[in-house]
């Protein structure tokens, strides 16, 4: 299995998950900028030809692409570690969560804050129109341990969405004491830990790369 | 079952799901601005906090929100209906695909430029960003009569997408003609044609009653 990622993005998330399966597989960087596989110098288009991370070839020499499916697809593909639905109930209430958690807090409220090079503008619309999720995140968090009643490949997104607040401080976080805690927790789970240990670094290589470039 | 929507929003895509599965439904409108539920004037915001279409209850008396997740569930209700996928590896490019219409099409492109009183500046930002995505989506379309390999929920949520063009006319869809060829074929699909028909009279007494307002 080759899980194409760039550093600290959503595609963290399947890593977090493949580390809570101790799943064999190969981590492929790609420069977010260049679209080069950090390994081999080749063109990552040439496999997602929109350049976007998670991509997932899977042992049957599947590429699948989307957040939100490639996690399932390895919740169910380990079920061992528990990841996944457990009945057609929750089910319905995991892929609710990956996709508010898709929609409505990485596409609509963090992406935008996270491009340094968007108008003032596209900041200010951003904040009017989604801050409201976080309120809505906070309450249903309050008094939860995870997303669902176990931790599920829903909390290896939502973690991994939330760790972008250290690069947006137009949101004040201290405003949802339920979701840092959540953070606070998430962050000391073995699998997240040492997760975003490593991406941290490859970022911060990532970014040396840049400057130096 | 109750369907929460607003006309031809994104929630059309699930009457389109139920009327193909000649499922029995209560369609309850939601006005987008007051929020009120138009049959009996209450909120529908003690529903749904967010008051965001399509909520779904099921006949369970379970409330689900967002639109994959819906869609799913319904595909998954009515398997005669032929709307699900048909394996594992299917239902992962189906996941794939409703993330991608949720993800990059719905929220990325479309929404914001259906915002009229969004900035200037969210505008141009927004096709700088997303209008790719159309260019992904009509190397993809050509020569496919759907998604999958069969009509699906997938094609439900795009159909409901694309109808948004009528009201983007920033973007030139004469450059895409695997997608507007597409759109064509699915409006006329007598589920998606009834639909459309029916909404958009219900959209229309919408504006009628936000301008006596």
């Amino acid at each position: 299995m080759d899980l194409y990622f760039s550093p600290l993005a959503c595609s963290m998330a399947t890593r977090i998950a493949l580390y809570e399966a101790g799943a064999d597989a190969t981590y492929l960087e790609v420069d977010p900028k260049t679209k080069q596989v950090q390994r081999d110098g080749s063109d990552f288009r040439d496999v997602n030809s929109l350049g976007l991370v998670p991509t997932l070839r899977t042992d049957d020499d599947v590429v699948l692409t989307e957040n939100a499916a490639i996690l399932q697809y390895v919740a169910e593909r380990f079920p061992g570690a528990g990841m996944a639905a457990e009945n057609a109930q929750e089910r319905a209430r995991l892929q609710q969560w990956l996709c508010f958690i898709g929609t409505e807090l990485h596409k609509g409220l963090f992406l935008p804050l996270l491009d340094r090079k968007a108008p003032a503008d596209v900041h200010a619309y951003t904040l009017k129109k989604y801050l409201s999720r976080l309120d809505y995140l906070n309450r249903y968090l309050d008094g939860r341990a995870f997303v669902l009643d176990h931790f599920s490949v829903a909390d290896a997104y939502l973690a991994t969405v939330l760790n972008w607040s250290m690069a947006t401080p137009m949101i004040d976080f201290k405003a949802y004491p339920a979701v840092t805690a959540y953070l606070t927790r998430m962050r000391a789970r073995p699998s997240i830990a040492r997760a975003m240990a490593e991406e941290l670094e490859l970022y911060k290589a990532e970014i040396a790369r840049h400057k130096a470039a």
